[in-house]
């Protein structure tokens, strides 16, 4: 299923900038970036529970937010872009 | 139907400032804002058609990007949050 991730994370201080460094990179693991702090995730309930545990392990939760909209299995008609796009689509064929 | 927009807006220009500035303004005529560049609206087909509009006609597709997810009718079910909270429920009971 996708679910996609949004996330502010307070960078005034040097610990808020590694933990958005961090956010990143475990989001990384999981699916692709679309926006600066936007990531489609494709995973399965275990993977998602552990994603969840991973980020909240990550975050302070008095300063950062992180918040998941589980978008299911037929999500792509429900998805829709306009102006510069930052990825590909990871499901998609590749075209070689 | 809550539709959820996620937009980056390229601001190394003046113009970049104000045309974040009018995402922004648009998007909150229509719902609300949970993050710096994450806002959910609650709109009907022929409002979800107006935003659009409204947002293409502002920014500038060769530098920013705006996505929208559809999330439907019955949402709350799909949406987890961690952190600090940025904005109330808009539809939530109001409580005095």
């Amino acid at each position: 299923m996708l679910v996609l991730i949004t996330y502010d994370v307070n960078t005034q201080t040097a610990a808020g900038v590694r933990r958005l460094a961090r956010v990143a990179k475990i989001c990384t693991n999981y699916g692709q970036r679309v926006q600066n702090s936007v990531f489609e995730c494709i995973v399965d309930q275990t993977q998602y529970v552990m994603l969840k545990k991973q980020l909240k392990d990550i975050i302070d939760v008095d300063k950062d937010s992180v918040r998941y909209y589980v978008m299911g299995e037929k999500y792509k008609s429900k998805v829709e872009h306009i102006g510069v796009q930052r990825a590909f689509d990871v499901t998609a064929p590749l075209i070689i």
